[in-house]
C-alpha cells in the first residue's frame, strides 16, 4: 500500500541511507525498472544496476544530506522533499540545494526520481 | 531564454503575485496550453481561462505562500520550490506544506505546474 505515512517514510529512509553510505539500501528502495534523473536535464539512468553505481559514486564523495523542510506527499503515488547536499570540495565546504522528486510503485518502491537542483544551487561556505 | 535565473525569477513571482492576491499576475506567468496539477493525483486544469478561475478562487481564501527553502533550478528547463499555505480555517490559523514542480517553454512561461502536497501535510497550528 501505498499511503502517504509509507511514502514519507521511503524518503527519509532515502535520506537516511546516504548518510550512512549505504548505497546498497538506497538502491533496494527503487523497483527494477525504475529511473533517476539527477539533476533535472541529464540522461537518466535506468534500472537497478545503473541506479546502483550511481549512488556507490554519490556516496563515495562523502557527502551528507540535510532536509531544508518537511518531507511532502501528495493525493497521488508522488512525494517531494527539499533538503541540501554537503559536502567538502578542494575549495572548501559546499551545499547543494536540491528538491527530489519521487513516484511509487503499489509495493511503495521508487518507479521514478529527479533531482531539481542547478549550477545556481551550488553554494562554496567560505 | 530560460536559464536559472529567469526560471527562478519566475518562481518568485508567482509567490509575490500570489501574496498580493493578484491572480491575474499569476495567470499571466503561464503558457496558454499549461496544465496545473494541484494537488498532485487530482484532475489537471488545462489552459489560460480554467487556470485563471483557480487562482481567483485560491486566493479569493486570503492565504499566504511563504517559502520554506530557496528555489530550486536544474540543468533543464523545470524549477522546484518549497513553501508553506499560511490560511485561516474555521478550526483556527492553519498551514499547508507545499512543494511546486513547474516546466517551462522558451519564453519563460509556466507549461506545466504540479503541487505536491497530501492531507498529512495540513498542520492545525493550534
Amino acid at each position: 500500500m501505498t499511503d502517504e505515512a509509507t511514502m514519507k517514510a521511503a524518503m527519509q529512509a532515502y535520506i537516511d541511507a546516504f548518510n550512512r553510505s549505504d548505497a546498497a539500501a538506497i538502491a533496494d528502495l527503487y523497483a527494477d525498472d525504475a529511473t533517476v534523473e539527477d539533476p533535472v536535464g541529464s540522461p537518466p539512468k535506468t534500472g537497478k544496476r545503473a541506479i546502483a553505481e550511481f549512488y556507490q559514486m554519490a556516496v563515495a564523495t562523502g557527502a551528507r544530506l540535510e532536509l531544508a523542510a518537511p518531507i511532502r506527499a501528495s493525493h497521488g503515488k508522488a512525494a517531494a522533499m527539499a533538503f541540501d547536499v554537503r559536502l567538502n570540495m578542494p575549495q572548501g565546504r559546499a551545499h547543494i540545494r536540491v528538491i527530489d522528486v519521487m513516484t511509487f510503485d503499489e509495493a511503495g518502491k521508487f518507479t521514478s526520481m529527479k533531482a531539481y537542483w542547478g549550477k545556481s544551487d551550488m553554494v562554496l561556505e567560505q
